[in-house]
């Protein structure tokens, strides 16, 4: 019997440092835990329910987009072909459907020029945070627990990360001030602040209106930039409107991350950075963010492709400009999901058994999140159990804290999965989570 | 009359250097440029030509590959829906696809596992960057001259760039190992080198066969890793095949970056890494090096776009995984393009006129690109000129030296031009060159 092993390898230690981090291969595992238990019912990822697409409507979408070129801007057949077959403009080709978009949907008013398109949400955390981060004494504040996008991002660029806990009611701008005045304290600079305000990924929690004026307010006395990354704000559970930061920003102090992956779809990985600031140069001369941006992105992906940027245009053509609208199918399904799950949880854990049993969990405004707290361990040998034994999925807590927390947490998300098996997974769910606080009381001395 | 200005605005100087560096300006200049004078005859970017190109051709390409999804891997309609619109596997989903065609076309034997899918190439020149350089004191080797994008990402990424100078036949291994042994005698450790053997972009010089069987052996004594970019080697001008340098590795010392820009095309931003290297972990543990890439994938743009992987998906298996092939027009188009450009230089400059003039330019065996040396300076200000008095664009080489350097040469794309207007604008950078030449001549003193 011989044994065939290379001479050679590369020592993963001599590789860059964020390849040993527990963040990416927590963020891995996000992408492709689906697939490690295909016929498990999965609260875990973030996805997007399938059943509203429509593979052959792409056709259509291309379609409405070369229509729109050719008709409203006026492109000769070369010209259209050109915008879709060839390299393109660094910042993209849609930037002002996008702007007419935003401006509809959600009160920003930026122009076209301040628009960069990239690929998915995630080239434009990458693409601000390279941009701002200049020095190594910079700092970049964060909500514990957080999306670990962000703070990947930032592992690969070695910017330091510093939480901000999160309370019921999502980010507290004092404890904002409260960080920012700590950095400040040890000779570092507290430069941005990472937040999603509507229906965080993971806690599900929104900051109220006030808070979020107030946020400003302190993001202006501490001279700290804003990135707010807005993936879930259409799918409230009521019919409130909340605000985006950016729409209440007058000093220009939010840098917006916008995504289609959940209201168009996924695949078409297009993402967008609202970059409105002023950036002034040595000699006086300004540009804008969105140009500074470009020149990153020029080194990242050169231009977003042009495929991806056509059919989503077809979307936003078709739809005039005014995606809420053309959404309330998916907004009403993610709205009733999240009521049914919230319903389903009561129905197995009503109010008495749940504080017998010491099992909690909190009620979001909307998106696609629900934090459940219960008495034992909530870690990748529990969430193994729960797939091979229970069949059920969801995503342990833990993997969103950077100072440790959440060992008594597991996050459930209500997108990926249909009605009827939604009630089928809070079922198993709710027998696995009984077995196991029943072994874990009988554990305890 | 009022003025309004923003109140404030970022500084410039506050926010990352590699916004401060003429690299990045440069790379945007050459994605740009094209736009600033439509009516030029452009020399300048090396775009592929676009009259190959057929738009209507797009949904059939996406009608082969769901295709060859449903019959060849038996996915249900539910599964080719997934596939189109939903997140994807991180190191893509066409990976199978390229390792065959790069069998087939280039005798590039690895495994499906070892393929990383990107958004171009650029992103894989990131991704790379970023797994292996590790300390401050890793210095990558590069090529003088050489190809921004390569020097951009290592800006992004702070990390230090060697020059070493290329000669008539490329890269000379030689050089590259005393540049090696210069740095580690100066304490620091040459990581990698990154080389375009095939038809470089800048300077359209290839390697000899033996120069990069050379150039793997010196890589081996030096522990040096290799990023082999090969975007243009299928066009050569004669029927010579040259072996990659990833087909001659017997050490797993390449790392290839491939393109689908130019024998595809560039709107579908679909390149790919090569990344079979083996990576041990301190438990003894062994992935690939595109595992790896994948974690930093996840944090740059999660996954590359479906809809691009379909329709490049779709034009491989339309070829049988075998693009060499189908690309036949494609290369005929180019060579032809280059012997005319190569033909026309001659026919402006005989050899005479060419020696008492100061002129000369190389041969190159095939790509895209040829270097015209001048007597007068060659910068911006000369291309503005030649672009608003005569009509005609190209580069200034010395953007692409990273320590000065072509001062007089400017570099000539054949690629982008229908023949009669190659010609056409042969004849005025001919007549530019002779005026610049002229009045360089009588400022003489």
């Amino acid at each position: 019997m011989t044994e065939t092993t290379l001479p050679r390898g590369l020592a993963l230690t001599d590789l860059h440092a964020s390849l040993a981090d527990p963040l990416l291969e927590a963020m891995m595992f996000l992408n492709e835990v689906t697939s490690r238990f295909p016929e498990a019912i999965s609260f875990a990822p973030g996805r997007p329910y399938e059943g509203l697409f429509e593979p052959e409507r792409i056709t259509d979408y291309l379609a409405d987009y070369t229509a729109y070129l050719e008709r409203d801007l006026g492109f000769t057949p070369d010209q259209v072909r050109t915008t879709l077959f060839q390299y393109g403009r660094t910042n993209g080709q849609i930037h002002d459907l996008i702007a007419k978009t935003v401006a509809n949907d959600d009160g920003m008013h930026v122009s076209a020029d301040s628009v960069v398109v990239t690929v998915g949400a995630q080239e434009g955390m990458l693409l601000a945070l390279r941009a701002l981060f200049a020095r190594p004494t910079d700092v970049l504040l964060v909500t514990s627990p957080c999306y670990v996008g962000i703070t990947g991002a930032a592992r690969l660029l070695d910017i330091e990360t510093v939480p901000v806990p999160e309370g019921e009611s999502g980010l507290d701008p004092e404890a904002v001030a409260e960080a920012a005045a700590r950095v400040a304290a040890s000779g570092r600079r507290a430069r941005a602040l990472y937040v999603v305000p509507d229906f965080a990924n993971p806690s599900g929690t929104s900051m109220a209106v006030p808070a979020r004026r107030r946020l400003l307010e302190v993001a202006d006395a501490a001279d700290l930039l804003v990135i707010e990354d807005n993936p879930y704000g259409f799918f409230s559970r009521d019919e409130q409107f909340r605000p985006t930061l950016k729409s209440l920003d007058t000093e220009r102090r939010v840098i917006y991350l916008g995504s289609f992956a959940k209201t168009c779809f996924p695949g078409a990985r297009l993402g967008y950075v609202l970059a409105d600031q002023e950036v002034v140069a040595p000699d006086g001369g300004r540009t804008l963010l969105a140009d500074q941006l470009a020149k990153i992105k020029s080194m990242t992906t050169v231009n977003t492709p042009s495929l991806s940027q056509a059919v989503i245009g077809g979307i936003l053509v078709r739809s005039g400009c005014r995606l809420r609208d053309t959404n309330q199918d998916t907004i009403r399904f993610y709205r009733n999901n999240l009521n049914l799950l919230l319903d389903e949880l009561d129905r197995h854990f009503p109010i008495t058994r749940r504080a017998s049993l010491g099992i909690d969990w909190n009620t979001p405004g909307g998106g696609f999140f629900v934090v459940v707290t219960v008495p034992f361990v909530v870690d990748n040998r529990a969430l193994e159990r729960s797939a091979r034994d229970y069949g059920v999925l969801w995503t342990p807590m833990s993997s969103f804290y950077l100072d440790g927390g959440g060992q008594h947490q597991l996050r459930l998300s209500c997108s990926y999965v249909e009605p009827d098996r939604l009630r089928d997974g809070l079922a198993r769910l709710a027998q696995f989570i009984t077995d196991q606080t029943a072994t874990f009381a009988g554990q305890k001395p």
